[in-house]
């Protein structure tokens, strides 16, 4: 992933721009537009609103598609002339949306064969959003049509300083098993394995009769009557995110023809449970990473993950800065419950994303909607209108967002990497695997955790990416491993890194085939150890782990009867299954250390071994804070940023001094931190 | 609403008669006769019994189609013909069913396209009951031919004492998204909206790339990638209400065409769930308003619901007296777990039903199915037969109801209102809403729980209702309001009424549309209250309010940061998100006094507040009880019936003196109620 | 029920046959074995690995059909005949598949019409296994022209020990609602009432117009806006394990055509859930009875659910010795989460199975898969290798099994029978009953364990079985019988047995219509007892029993009022719905009693019934043990074999005295069993 950044294009004249600011221009700020709900007479009030608030920055179009082109053969691009026109005399840059993420009803009332199927075979019809099949060509031709005259005709638009391609590419249609998708699907899989005796051997095809004779044969992972060939469901999960690329490129190479330095994005969603996409294999399609992140009401740990995704997505955008292009200024409409977040959070999470590298904040959406499915979607301008603690503190934020400009462009360093793969997401989590209860994600965020509380800086970066200058390495359920992600790690460790492994790694190859002869497979040589079966926990089961120097520790979940070959013991098994078997053990390879843990460990142990680890590789906080103090530092060529967020009721500090860039004031080491 | 009231036509020389009956005649007793699945040997033992019973009244025919027609042109009506003499020869009346809600395997098979679609696209089939779309105008055709059939045939039989149109209209098929439906949703539309453009406003097209070009684009809320369009799935709620009154029009066509002066009715379902009908758009092309009522075995306040539910029914009727054309004797055959009443409670449900205005207490059915799906669903003669504890209390029931015969007619007074309108119940159990734990039947029934405790005669009425002659009006989650349902409450309250309205009210207007500004909406005037901001608790949380006169109360699911702009505060939040703000305030209002609850109280809180409001409008039980005695009142033009019930294990009283109906005694207050 | 048993063709020259071996010769020790999963470098380590474990028995060909035949029209067999040849120069004999279980891709891809179709219409796709309609008349044709090659080519081969018939029948596919199981549906339907009017009467179609004028209008009970006809579900259960029966003995039809000599069997699945085969129907097509038993992790009982399906097996076989085909090492892979077994559970499993009547243990499977949807599913050689635990242990397993070769052949004796039924099993949890909370098999399980706690060895036998002989028949919840059925129990009570029949039984006839005048229908007479009503229980509610000699019970689920007619009474509700009638009671009979049980009783009271009836009919323990050991004995002519098996972890003892044929000590008694 060797991304070449391109950042936003800020037309001269943008609103709010400081004499500050950074590399990368002023912070953007701002939300998506979407005027067409409105009558004209709201835009002036928009755009003097706007301007209040410190926007610069505001995504326009992106479901308009069935505006611009009310019939196949009627365009309609005068409105929205108006509304980039006005914006610009305003001085408010516009992300200009392909408009093609929700295509209009008459063309999916003309062919009815482009709507999304799910695995059950239910037709997910018109009537919300997103109701095309990524594989319809029929799609494609006439968004491909659309993106055409959009680039066209706003090409040399002084308002157009970045590119939006589609919305949320997967987010409700990633997964289609239409005949189209059925057609796509052996297409992709001809280009993959060229013949079908490669084929069948990769899909294993001989356990349960599924020898395929000819590619028409082949199906997505439709229900069946049992489970269905999980390297069938693991590259139909390729294929999927694979045909959401396709239709980025797509649009990207009509953009780059028409406006070759205008730079272009799509919004990723990096965030929960969103695992459509293997977003480390679109890097390389755009000029700049963006995401659109929204917490969940009922996780009182929402914060943390919050700050895994701003890490991760700093991961996907190789450590430049990216984009925060979606989040909610207070609650949303789709959860169960849409608790609204208090003020003090807006801006908490506004500049934690911030702190983590995002050099634009922006919100779904402007103004609030008086109707439709997001009506009670929290916006900018919510329905109470200006005279409201909303608005003010969007104004505030706009304001500090000014304060900061000069943080733009700097970066996050960090010695600490986590290797988080949308690939060993899927396969970690296929059917008919030891436990059902395993989960990719939180298994990652648990280990980010323990290193979040000590303050110490993470990268979190897709597979394949380049480990040189870290000192630790993370790799949690790293199930399947191709032979060169083995030899990354082990050269790493070599060369004198700390490389952490969990449970249920180097199981599988590629094609989700066993790696014999004991586990954890693929990384025995690498860790010294040696099991002969996996003995996962029931739900409710514990089990009580004791360590010379780690001391009593709790897992669930998992155990495996670890016999270490060539490593020492850190902690043993005392009961459960694996009593009496090591559980979590270290070898020395090389300069390096390789560290194993069997188990899924309770807070408290993974912290204890992340600080052996830590301290092993001899990393630390960069700078010293209370408990409860998040500090995140961004350098730019000559200074350090340096974020701090109390997470407590009381007062904190952080052992730092220097200028207060929101306030202007000098300040002495240590600086305290109100509650 | 102002149906004219036709009652019961009953035939002369109807068994049970007695010389002290009321205005409309004895009190209805008896249950759905199906003697189509007996031999005709069992039908003497049948009327025997009934006579034995008290029976005076039987519903003949609901599931008969398939007998009478069993193949397209073959009609057998000879069976018929001889229930209904034999049933008049012994004194019984018939409430006539039009045969019509199952429609026979052979339509079903011949038209397949006519079968129920669920909102996945799953066909329903035949092999249970009502496997119809109601927009399929092939089952319309032949189910009027059948009409036709009945009506000609029986016009003139003596044994005809009503019709009884269908059965349970939108029991099981009250939601269809077939492609008729499709083509009926587009028809009903074109009719409400007149042209494109009005429609695209109101289903506010312009979100999500929704625009409509011509009506053929135009789906039922089929499954869609995400969230339908919530004006979408209102609209098609009022279209699927309405499709099945058209089916209930058409038959009452053809019926008063040939039976001008028999009266119509068809069952309502007003109970517990049952949401797919707006019932008060229906009432006018009926002449009498029926009910069917079953009890929840989990809820230990079912006694609350049946009193909830009978109050609903007769606000239906506009005041006047209803019929209780289905319940049960003891256990149902659908729920979970069908428990057994005792026969107490038998006793008990029925009389309440009879106090709160029923002039008729029938039941499904007459004698128990020995085979079919409904075979564990009690009777009044049960698999044991007369041998049984539930047949010696049905022919006791059957006694005491001719003993209260002088009670039919007679009327119950309220001054107190609830508005409970189920296109408020459609609008706010939308999805993508602030809080999916709102459940709109369930706060109504808590209020009225509060005024059933406290004996308080209640109207349960829908909106539109006229509201003169009333003290109190409760508005609980009014969601949706159109002006002049603002106008009205505003008029009552100004002439000196109490009007209450609680949280998430005068939210959106008819087409689903937030009303901006602030909320509560199209109620911030009259309450003199505005929120900027909802903020929804999650399940488990709660809040505490604090007030000068209704001291420490507790909420839950709901809370805002409420701002009275003209009203005094009569509890304020201590904690939660909404803490230090106003929870419930009074506003005055010309003579009376608009009083606002912002969060879901419990029922101490309700009682605290509905106490208050009563107080205010000077209105008391009319009778005074020892708590735990359910007292009403039916009132003719001289006399007072006062059924008092008890439903604690200890012997209670009524400030009230007077005859006993049911044993004759005339008894001095206060009237001793046993255990 | 005859079955003429047929035992497995040992070939001259079997691996581990002993001097000493019984009857049926070696027990059988083996596997699956799907050498088209690996090279065939593989296959002769595997042959080797095979002799060191002691295998002389493994099932080949399971899944081979694609590769046996990759296109229509071409074959390959050589592999197989390879297999074969492999195996038998080293003494294994070969129980070979029909091939027939799972058909190719190109046979469902030309014929997507015989794909299974679930009640929501989904259809089931290729891409697992057994996707295939047994409705199917495409399948039926290829399948046998299958079974046909496969019986020319291997008819004599030396190493065809048995033959076994597709693979667990029904697993997947056992319920099939498409369009060509509803013709068969119809077939069966015309063949099994002749004439429609004698359909429609058991059908009680006369029920909600469910009336059918000619055959072609009846469909499978797809799914319907309400509940469908019981009768019809019922009839399709029946119709379903029949469909799959044909396909059964057509394949059989084949093989004995081409090899007379050759037993054949089919692998039942008597476990747990599963119900869709009413196996009992199907022993007669069979030369020998084999099963599949897996075990639920989350069960801590499952031992006592492997010895009632052990010991329902036997009953199906009539008592001969059986085979256990498939059982797992140590973890399957298809729960939610797949615990390991310890070994010691391996061994314990294996011998239980042997000591209720298995001369053949055999696993799912020989070597671990290394892909496909089964590869986490432990095998005899596991994914490590046989440098693993579970390796050696399987090899020690082999060489027990070869110390108790003399088993072999030995029987069972019982005095106790439980009648346990599919077809009842179908019928008693129908929907649209008193209680969905009822659950046949636990609740005869739950009869069972009471029995297994006391050591008295128990046949569970099918309806209709030959009660001669017994002392003690148990009949829980018999909710569906014939007239014969009754009889039989009468008879055997009369006889001198002790009958026990419980809750729910006797209620409904062949055709689910209710036996009137009273409960429990049909056993009123043989009990002595009615009830008027069913008196269900809540989920959470409890009831109090009180008898003068059983003492203080418990009973949940169901209740009724029991008024004794003729029978004497030994418990009473003493609260609850049915508080003051009888509960427990007992009817003297000729020689015997009838006993009924009127509630779901705890462990504790089944445990007191159980022994006043085992005391009554003088049924004890045949050997004494110390409590949790469990003790079975097989009998051979001359010899009895007592196993012994300590569920504790103290040591315990056995009241017997003999050899151990593990040690080839001689032992007096008593004998420790170490813990």
């Amino acid at each position: 992933m060797q991304m070449t950044q391109r950042w936003i294009r800020w037309p001269a004249g943008t609103h709010n721009r400081t004499p500050t600011e950074g590399r990368n221009g002023p912070i953007a700020f701002g939300g998506d537009y979407n005027p067409e709900q409105w009558s004209e007479d709201v835009w002036q009030d928009d755009v003097r609103l706007m301007q209040e608030a410190g926007v610069n920055l505001v995504t326009v179009g992106v479901f308009s598609w069935a505006r611009l082109q009310p019939t196949p053969d009627t365009w309609e691009f005068e409105w929205l002339d108006r509304v980039l026109d006005l914006l610009h005399e305003h001085g408010i840059a516009v992300d200009l949306a392909t408009a093609t993420a929700s295509p209009p009803a008459w063309l999916t009332t003309a062919h009815p064969e482009m709507l999304p199927v799910d695995r059950l075979g239910t037709v997910l019809h018109q009537g919300g959003r997103q109701a095309w099949s990524p594989s319809s060509v029929v799609y494609r031709e006439h968004s491909l049509r659309l993106v055409e005259k959009m680039a066209e005709r706003y090409a040399s638009h002084p308002a157009l300083s970045m590119w939006h391609v589609s919305n949320e590419l997967g987010c409700h249609n990633g997964r289609c098993y239409s005949e189209l998708s059925a057609q796509g699907f052996r297409r992709w899989l001809r280009e993959r394995y060229t013949d079908l005796d490669t084929f069948n051997r990769a899909w294993a095809t001989d356990f349960w009769s599924q020898h395929y004779g000819t590619w028409e044969e082949i199906e997505p992972p439709r229900i069946a009557p049992s489970f269905s060939n999980p390297t069938q469901q693991l590259d139909f999960a390729r294929f999927s995110s694979d045909a959401l690329r396709d239709q980025l490129r797509a649009e990207v190479e009509v953009l780059r023809r028409h406006t070759p330095d205008v730079p272009i994005t799509t919004n990723f969603m990096v965030m929960g449970h969103f695992k459509e996409v293997d977003y480390g294999t679109w890097v390389d399609d755009l000029d700049l990473v963006s995401n659109d992140h929204y917490m969940m009401a009922h996780d009182p740990e929402a914060h943390v993950e919050l700050a895994f995704s701003a890490d991760h997505t700093r991961g996907l955008a190789g450590g430049q800065p990216w984009m925060l292009l979606e989040s909610s200024t207070s609650a949303v409409s789709w959860q169960p419950v849409n608790t609204a977040k208090p003020v003090s959070q807006l801006r908490r999470n506004s500049l934690t994303h911030v702190a983590r590298g995002a050099d634009a904040v922006c919100f779904f959406q402007w103004r609030a909607s008086a109707a439709g499915a997001e009506k009670y979607h929290s916006a900018m301008l919510p329905h109470a209108g200006t005279d409201s603690e909303l608005w003010r503190s969007v104004v505030e934020l706009g304001a500090d967002l000014q304060r900061l400009a000069e943080v733009s462009g700097s970066t996050v360093d960090s010695s600490v990497a986590i290797i988080v793969d949308y690939e060993n997401w899927w396969a970690a989590e296929l059917d008919a695997h030891p436990s059902s209860l395993l989960a990719y994600r939180r298994t990652a965020e648990g280990w980010y955790r323990s290193l979040w509380d000590a303050n110490i800086p993470v990268d979190i970066v897709p597979r394949g990416a380049d480990l040189t200058g870290y000192r630790v390495v993370l790799a949690p359920m790293l199930y399947l491993v191709r032979d060169a992600d083995v030899a990354a790690l082990d050269s790493f460790t070599r060369a004198g890194g700390q490389v952490l492994v969990t449970y249920f790694s180097g199981i599988a190859d590629e094609n989700d085939h066993i790696r014999l002869g004991g586990y954890p497979g693929a990384f025995r040589d690498l860790l010294g150890v040696r099991s002969d079966e996996f003995r996962p926990l029931l739900g409710e089961q514990q089990v009580a782990l004791e360590g010379a120097s780690l001391g009593a520790l709790t897992g669930t979940l998992w155990s495996e009867p670890v016999v270490p070959t060539d490593a020492i013991v850190l902690a043993t098994y005392t009961d459960g299954p694996s009593a009496g078997f090591a559980a979590i053990t270290r070898a020395a390879r090389g300069e390096g250390k390789a560290w194993y843990v069997s188990t899924e460990l309770d807070a408290i142990g993974r912290r204890a071994v992340v600080d052996a680890v830590c301290a092993a590789a001899h990393v630390t906080a960069p700078i010293g804070a209370t408990a409860g103090v998040e500090v995140v530092v961004r350098r730019s060529a000559d200074v350090e940023y340096v974020f701090a967020i109390n997470h407590t009721p009381q007062e904190g500090s952080v052992a730092a001094a220097g200028t207060d860039l929101l306030t202007g004031q000098v300040r002495p080491a240590p600086v305290l931190i109100p509650a």
